[in-house]
């Protein structure tokens, strides 16, 4: 099994932990520690060996922060978490506060600690943390002071060593371009600006600039390392050393030089006098602080790494296209299954799991899955993020919908699919619902735009048809995907807060609406679809952009109010489901092939 | 009249000025001078007294800056003025460059300046502004220095005077509520986030905050002031003696210290120890400058009068729907008009608007128009900023379309609205323009919302169905709107860039899609509507919002291609039609009326 259904954490980690930490901080004089969620590398899933947060409290939630003290310590957790981190934290020892209210440093703003010392660890945190910190530190009358060494991790004599997976080349008939030639485009970008250097701190940066992939974190193919790429196309790639065979030597070759881990604090110093870019949304403040010191003039500037990276090429569209079709014959027999064998109601959600990983197993090339799947029958489709346990896991009941969002990591691409279906017959309500959140899904699918069009202004075209019905939902209608990366890539995005990225050409985004019934049910209807020049259209005067979609599996036939759809979305249903069956039926065993017959007939 | 057709400014004005600003720059050692459009105030209209960039250039346009020195002179104006900046600037003397690219201090921070020294006077620029400027002047190797007397307001010895127009109370059966209690409100938001003192710098938070309006520039009832409001609701208004009448004063009563404006900097050395809320979007640098160099300590925050005076409460609903009912007998009046006599294709642009004007002139308190209108026929309706003039004027030939924006002020309300009308018989192509637009139109006015959208979010919604047919319109779809106030007015605003104010009940906007065929014609279609919760609805589970709509003349009923809507569109302009109908038909004489029957029939 590729994901696991055990809860980790609990408030016996913290009871261990909590005075090991303490007596380190002691130990350097430290009143307080700030202990963030995020890595050195500020992954979305952390290796074992960084999970901090987890270690000193119990708490696994994906996204926290506490701040220790001698005799208090303080959890922030936010909404989604409220109950789990009331579950896995000892409530003699940890009090919990909300994420973003008070939020981590308004709650230290509020509180009285004239004269004392409250450490932080730069390398987990970006300068703008580091500011607000220090501000509320001051505020509270306290000192915000940088570590050399984190107390927590001396604490922690018994951690997992560091992920050693080995790195290997990324075939260029995957990424579409040579890594030399990604380079030397990015150092004219570089020179033009009159910057001599890019020190790039994201993994999956690094991935792209070189055409490598790791093994380093579950779920993603990030080696972890650093980079800095100068101006006339060369890079030193910081790596450690067990994770480089001589086939990667080869495939770097003689414009990179390849340099140990250890070695990066020097190899920041050589950037004395140099113009050196940073990112302040993805560079810790230990970057900021050792090419200051080292005499560099840094430019605050986004990781140039990312718009291209953003921005697939014809070969990276075309295997993702490729991955995507194969990911979509595993969805579609599991969909057969869901509408046959678990129509029961005896099926679990871990057996739905288990069922649609071991499909995914059958698939050419999978690598791993994107993420641990969000299988939620009946109540727990209303959680947007739930993740079964075995303590959680419930039976898909009759007269239910069951959600299930999902994806794969192949050398291709990258998926992320999600689909409810009925249990049972389904309500009136259950249908109603379902189709307006399809209404949003149809609408962000079929838009056309003009250029410097960005998610923040798409995002209300999926969300109208709901607002319309006095509904809504509480998440993002559409995060960037990676090729063979990241499932959450930016920088574009398509939500509500502003984001200023126009969508541009050869980016891939979810679009993802959904409901969600508190206490009974929710839906989401999830496909990946990419930018690209729309088709002309007869009397259009301006060169707008459309999207294409990706992922191909059915929708549920059965949830469709026909009478709530305009024409031209019915055209669309109607549309898709044909192409779902030509790209698709060939692959199929016949039983799940004439099922897919049915569940694609026109509506 | 209220407004004029004759073109002022023009290349005489540059000719004879430049000079004299260049000889007063000369003597107190200047090399440089920055001069913006914009006044002290930040007034969109300006005194004439207050017009230097077209008084030192001959350019006349609402936006723009220029650049003087000792041999070159370079004026900045965007993509609306090219071509009016080249007939009024004398090309000997005057370079033109774009606005936003380079734009003023773009263009500033390339020129090789090593050593110079460029003026800028502080009481007309933001610090957002001037920290620009001294960015690029440092680019450029120069040097950015505030100066103390503005050496064009020397060199101008032929200067109108200040206005001087009286400031009168504004009734509270309009305002809705005492002034005393509105600064009550908001000293008690200033104590509880331990600020002492707001310094309001815009003269309509002035007319807010103290129930007074002026008449000191045109098309807004602004008395050009300054105010500091205390902690406690207490206040100093500073304004010119002999605006200040015995009526005032005993409006003002004893909470409000009456000082000459001349006593202002006076009033700010007051401050000395004080915590000073300044904004810095409205406060030029000078308030800054001077507020520190007191001892007060500066907390940069938005004015506080902005957020409760976009927010209008049930009085002012009430003044401005009033209002905007006895301006729709105005405006239905000249559409019938224009569908009678104008249609004979003899009738100009300047004939229509006078015509307007003198249907306004006859409506109840009518104080001013609240901008010179919009009159554009045929090729002219293709640009959204049109202006009339003698040397412009041309008639509404027959087949064509006319567009005009047009709006009042009125002691209880501002209005604004935007009708496009045909010319004899409209082509296929008119008909299908409008109705797009139309259908943009709906969409906004009929959206239900959550609390916490922003325009931003909203503004889509209008160009959905143009972007569908590959068209979109170059301006925001909506802006905020005074009550007797400015007919633009933050902070809220529909439109592409970024607008973090969510809508609020109370607030409000302009609907005003458009589509524009470069040298054919031009198509807006503009109501104003406010925010206000929405009526619950069967099955909804969140309290929306919703828009309430204030304008009411017919739509041009010949313009709408009923096979293009849906059947809740059609039902919207037959509702629409159906309240203008009821709300004006027995305020017009007969043939009006029996017009206004035909022309609000459903579709």
């Amino acid at each position: 099994m590729r994901q696991t259904f055990d809860i980790k954490g609990g408030p016996q980690d913290g009871r261990a932990h909590l005075p090991l930490l303490r007596k380190e901080m002691a130990a350097m004089g430290l009143d307080g520690f700030y202990v963030p969620h995020e890595d050195e590398y500020q992954n979305e899933y952390l290796p074992d060996a960084n999970e901090r947060l987890a270690w000193v409290s119990g708490f696994t939630g994906s996204f926290g922060s506490a701040f220790v003290f001698a005799d208090r310590a303080v959890l922030f957790a936010d909404g989604r978490y409220t109950l789990q981190a009331a579950d896995q934290t000892a409530p003699e020892l940890w009090e919990r506060q909300g994420v973003p209210d008070p939020g981590a440093f308004g709650w230290l703003a509020m509180q009285a600690l004239d004269g004392k010392t409250i450490g932080y660890d730069p390398r987990l945190m970006s300068p703008n943390d580091v500011a607000a910190l220090k501000a509320a530190a001051e505020s509270a009358g306290a000192r915000a002071v940088a570590v050399d060494d984190n107390p927590l991790d001396k604490a922690w004599t018994a951690r997992p060593p560091q992920p050693d997976a080995q790195v290997v080349p990324h075939p260029v008939k995957f990424a579409g371009v040579e890594h030399t030639d990604k380079r030397a485009e990015i150092g004219r970008a570089l020179a033009a600006a009159k910057v001599d250097a890019a020190v790039l701190t994201s993994p999956s940066s690094i991935a792209w600039a070189f055409n490598i992939r790791g093994g380093d974190v579950s779920c993603t193919p990030l080696p972890l390392g650093r980079a800095i790429l100068y101006a006339d196309g060369t890079a030193d790639l910081f790596l450690d050393e067990g994770k480089v065979s001589p086939k990667l030597r080869k495939h770097l070759g003689n414009t990179v030089t390849l340099r140990p881990l250890g070695a990066l604090e020097e190899g920041l110093a050589d950037l004395s006098g140099k113009t050196v870019s940073l990112d302040p949304d993805v560079a810790s403040a230990w970057f900021f602080d050792k090419v200051e010191a080292a005499g560099g003039k840094i430019v605050r500037q986004r990781d140039p790494v990312a718009l291209p990276r953003a921005c697939k090429n014809a070969a990276e569209i075309k295997g993702t296209t490729a991955a995507h079709i194969r990911d979509g014959v595993a969805l579609t027999k599991f969909l057969h299954w869901l509408d046959t064998e678990a129509q029961s109601g005896d099926v679990t959600e871990i057996d739905a799991t288990i069922k649609l990983e071991s499909l995914r197993d059958e698939v050419d090339g999978l690598q791993d899955l994107s993420f641990p799947s969000i299988s939620g029958a009946v109540e727990h489709g209303a959680l947007p993020h739930y993740r079964v346990s075995t303590a959680s896991d419930r039976k898909l009941d009759r007269g239910s919908l069951f959600l299930i969002d999902s994806g794969g990591q192949y050398p291709d691409g990258t998926t992320d699919v999600t689909r409810t279906v009925p249990i049972g017959e389904p309500t009136a309500d259950m249908i109603r619902h379902y189709t307006l959140v399809l209404k949003g899904h149809i609408a962000l699918a079929t838009v056309r735009f003009p250029p410097g069009t960005t998610g923040t202004h798409l995002d209300v075209l999926a969300r109208h048809a709901l607002w319309q019905a006095g509904l809504d939902y509480q998440h993002g209608t559409g995060h960037g995907v990676g090729v063979y990366l990241g499932v959450h890539e930016g920088p574009q995005r398509i939500a509500k807060p502003w984001n200023a990225t126009p969508l541009a050409p050869g980016m891939i985004v979810s679009n993802e609406p959904g409901y969600y019934r508190e206490g009974q049910y929710g839906i989401r209807i999830e496909n990946l679809q990419y930018v690209t020049p729309a088709a002309p259209i007869e009397g259009g005067e301006i060169d707008m952009l459309s999207f294409e979609c990706l992922t191909f599996a059915p929708l549920a036939r059965d949830l469709i109010d026909v009478k709530l759809l305009s024409k031209e979305e019915r055209a669309y249903v109607n549309d898709y489901h044909k192409r779902v069956w030509k790209l698709l039926n060939r692959k199929l065993p016949d039983d799940v092939k004439s099922w897919l017959k049915a569940a694609t007939a026109r509506i």
